[in-house]
């Protein structure tokens, strides 16, 4: 099964694809969708959802999962993440795609194997458990470690162990 | 010229399209798009995205015009209005419309006079400056009155006098 993990975000959207066997991963590829900043939001919002719209239709992924946000920054951030991330789950979506959300704490939990561990830690786990892939950066990072905890959740299930 | 105003959110977006010919008005229609508050995020995500791309590509506008977002409210409600705004003025921008955006003073300004308007007033004067419209509800009067704040700035423009 190849997961897509994603990363929204207006600037950089990361992304990262897996092909997942039971407990076995294998990395497929990874990147990050830049938009112009000095572009106009409407501008922006189109130009990522084309590039998203490009990506599915040529990994032809079987599912995706997004981790869900943290929003404890200014009200400004918020609203700017909500839109990219509304635009990156509803071409998701479209794109026949499931959509799984996954809270941090469990996305290091299913990563480094502590809720409670820091980003460094994940990204370092990342590249260990997807060895030989080159990252392209850490919203990549961050889209393959959500689409490791999916494929951990769906062979968890499969296998009848709860999280 | 056609305008179409839009007022996003993830339960109801309301739409309102008028006719504009300098400083002169017509109601075309208005109408609120739902999603079912039972289902999943990116389902109601996509369902709001193709129902607002069936509305643009029957309707034909020329141009739209959203309201900028007021975020004093909780967290969780920005991110969620976020979501759907982001899905609503990317929809507009692919479907080839430039999506003017106004702060809620200006469109107080625009239709009552007074940027310190109260949002019952707007709505009254929607329905004065678009007699016999019926209006399918609250938000789909927020979508008009922005609307009628985007003609009003066109026609300013091309007279030459500044807001």
């Amino acid at each position: 099964m190849k997961i897509l993990g994603l990363d929204p975000g207006l600037g950089t959207t990361g992304w990262g694809l897996i092909e997942a066997e039971g407990n076995r991963l294998r990395h497929i590829a990874n990147g990050q969708l830049k938009t112009d900043t000095t572009a106009e939001l409407p501008r922006r919002l189109a130009h990522l959802a084309n590039q998203l719209d490009a990506l599915v239709a040529d990994r032809k992924p079987d599912t995706a999962a997004v981790e869900e946000v943290f929003v404890n920054k200014n009200p400004q951030s918020t609203l700017k993440l909500g839109q990219a991330r509304g635009v990156v789950i509803m071409v998701a979506a479209r794109g026949g795609l499931d959509v799984a959300e996954y809270a941090a704490r469990l996305v290091k939990k299913a990563v480094v194997g502590n809720g409670n561990a820091e980003k460094v830690q994940v990204h370092a786990m990342v590249a260990r458990l997807l060895p030989g892939a080159p990252i392209a950066g850490p919203d990549a990072a961050d889209a393959l470690a959500v689409a490791i905890t999916h494929a951990h959740h769906l062979a968890s299930k499969r296998s009848g162990i709860s999280r």
